[in-house]
């Protein structure tokens, strides 16, 4: 397992490609193994995105879920962080290539940890990205959060009844965790954080719609939980439709066709994209030198060890892996990597590659936030839902956010938003809050709907 | 006083530009007065300035320094708060022109608080703005921090030492109190924060630069402060040169033209400018329509009573007004924002403004952080500096902040950058690291110099 063309260190080269829960986790993982670690990731960040709706939605700033990675593994010293885009994985040369600002970098491997994780899928409609970011990234959080803060700005300032009702139209496309935690924190923002704020218009109006193509509300956890999970959204005012097939997005509004055949229309300035997910494209890059196959999402089909079929060296971890029973949650990633960290250090003690026991996932159970102290939970043959639920939520998210600073002034920012409904972390910026919105606006007045008003405002 | 084209209200109304010291101050000071307050900002957040050093270096959140104007006069019920950019006042119609993601808004006005604050001055190089951004807004700061975290990143990745060098070579153009704390606080940065972080570079080697065409550092304060400060900054190995004019600035570093004449190239990637304000253009706006003038920097010069000459109902209050012994400062803008309230409320009661008392400043000192445990303070025959001089600063700072929760949560924040000077904000985004950088690394590939390393990186 050594490298052709050997460098400087003959120490064991282990790279990971992903900063998030898969690559993290092995990095740790490998601090007393005899190798040197380069983790390459795009970002320079861990996101811990189980809490990024609370960033898109001002309850805590992005510091506290994206801390930047070097930091975490500062002390690891067997351990290199650097930042890039990982271009392709040239596995006949045993080598990496990313590029950062322009220049091309190539790094050797001995052994690789894949765990570059998935994107927003737009199911082939890629250009409905622009109307309706995805919540896969700090940079999805904040443009989220400016566009939902600037959309009430907005509806302030405007006399037209029909673009003020769109613009307090909130849609979020996709009733999985993601989108029930955004749908219900949309409605707590409108109903409660921004109540009273406004003279023009009332906060409180604001319409919060959640779509599914599918027939129920977060399918994975059940029916009762997922009805339990809805009837809260809707005593919350969330407007939820189910087996509702969005066709198109545009820059004010959706298209929609009911399971009914119905085709019909949603005027929303507003959208949230949380429908699906899509493997990075390294997946097929892998697929495709090597047996390996992957499936619709683009997730590499891989060996019950997590390599890439002929390639025992090569381990994909996370979401870019299709496992049977393992679903694209954190804990899956974590395991992954734990594994493929462990089995690398097996096997520099003498254990033979080909005797490995299978990856086994253990199933922790799954959560889902609806609002302040209401949450749905499942844990093995455990259902329940409610403040205990939510409670547990809490809990369990303070003591996986890594470090104790963090704990704590995540703790304080919960406590005030929990308590008195306020936020912290409503700043927007020019940059975000406007460089998409401006071109919107100026296509609008190009299209003669320009909103001039000379009294008021 | 009354308004020519009267409309729904007949309540006397007073319209507030900006949302800095002297806008918000203006608008709570008339709480109780029987007027409707509309406060038009071209930012949705009132902006605690003193303290944006401390977001550009990753201590502390932007929500801490920028709450929403809208949810600090949330309970004011006679004042509304909309997001808009005045692009012009009309005197002789008594109306403001403000616009909003291409939309036109005129506002009509009884009396009028121009509050609209100062911007960078390049001294007519805007030019130099693209490589050396300003240190006025939320958006510059984020910039800046992004800029500096990346700036260490692409080190650590280049083979090319004078690559590398440039890269952590970081100038502070301006050795006021904002160039001072961003030299000491990048110095922090690199000597203790990131210590240890990278394994390709060590970011104790980086080199601070802080510039000066004046001959002295913190000239307001005076020569014995301003000596303490720069000692103290030279002890942190910050390189401090005076009477070092700027003539040029471009992505690869600044030209200086030292006071013997020479003229000398500094080679740096990262460049903050702090050296120079501008005045809204609404000062010259006004000035043309009014008997009145604006200084260099574009401040109107207002009568004794703050009000543009020839208009009594119209006062120009903080960074816009040139108003003689009155420095630049919060406590500037929060005097002149009370005045201008107070008179408004006293003429409602029947005071003839004719007899307004004259705008007197209250020299409440002013003071700079150099470094944590160490700053400078003068209140009035007082002059210190030291940690004596820090705790105040800290005490006076957490006093002076809107809100307990924000309160709590920068206490924690400096808390733990203190004492253990570690920060917790270093998140940086792809839109802020990249947008400017991208293009300017895509050019020095364009020039040939493109670093192409085909092993490590």
């Amino acid at each position: 397992m050594s490298h052709p063309g050997a460098t400087a260190s003959d120490r064991h080269k282990v790279v990971i490609i992903g900063s998030g829960f898969g690559g993290l986790t092995a990095a740790k993982r490998l601090k007393r193994a005899d190798v040197d670690v380069k983790l390459i990731a795009k970002t320079t960040h861990h996101l811990f995105q189980p809490l990024l709706y609370q960033v898109a939605t001002g309850i805590i700033p992005s510091g506290e879920i994206a801390p930047p990675t070097r930091m975490i593994l500062r002390k690891q010293k067997n351990c290199q962080v650097v930042l890039g885009d990982v271009t392709h994985i040239d596995l006949a040369n045993q080598t990496v290539k990313s590029e950062l600002l322009g220049h091309t970098y190539v790094t050797p491997y001995d052994s690789l940890i894949v765990a570059a994780g998935a994107g927003q899928s737009y199911f082939g409609n890629d250009h409905f990205a622009e109307w309706a970011p995805g919540m896969k990234s700090i940079d999805d959080a904040l443009e989220l959060r400016a566009r939902i803060l600037s959309a009430f700005e907005q509806a302030e300032r405007s006399s037209d009844p029909a673009r003020r009702e769109k613009l307090l139209t909130f849609t979020v496309v996709g009733a999985g965790p993601t989108g029930v935690e955004m749908a219900g924190q949309i409605a707590e923002l409108a109903d409660h954080t921004l109540k009273g704020a406004f003279r023009h218009i009332d906060s409180t109006t604001a319409r919060v719609i959640l779509l599914d193509a599918a027939p129920a509300v977060l399918p994975p956890m059940g029916e009762k939980l997922g009805k339990k999970a809805q009837d809260r959204l809707e005593k919350m005012g969330v407007d939820i439709q189910l087996g509702a097939m969005v066709t198109d997005v545009d820059r004010n509004g959706i298209t929609v066709k009911d399971s009914d055949g119905t085709i019909r229309r949603i005027e929303s300035a507003t959208k949230v994209w949380s429908a699906g997910v899509q493997a990075s494209p390294l997946g097929r890059d892998l697929a495709e030198q090597s047996e390996g196959e992957v499936d619709r999402a683009g997730r590499v089909l891989v060996n019950p060890d997590l390599t890439l079929p002929g390639h025992p060296n090569v381990f994909v971890v996370g979401d870019m892996a299709h496992v049977e029973g393992v679903p694209g949650q954190a804990q899956g990633a974590i395991q992954g990597g734990r594994y493929a960290a462990n089995a690398i250090r097996a096997e520099l003690k003498g254990a033979d590659p080909t005797q490995r026991e299978p990856f086994q996932y253990f199933d922790k159970g799954s959560m889902a936030t609806v609002s302040r102290f209401s949450a749905v939970a499942k844990i093995g043959p455990l259902e329940f839902g409610g403040f205990i639920a939510w409670l547990a939520w809490l809990v369990l998210h303070l003591v996986y956010l890594v470090g104790f600073r963090r704990k704590l002034t995540t703790l304080v920012s919960w406590t005030v938003t929990f308590l008195s409904t306020q936020r912290g972390n409503l700043t927007i910026t020019e940059q975000q809050a406007y460089a998409r919105t401006r071109i919107e606006e100026l296509q609008e007045i190009a299209a003669g709907v320009r909103d001039t008003e000379k009294v008021a405002g």
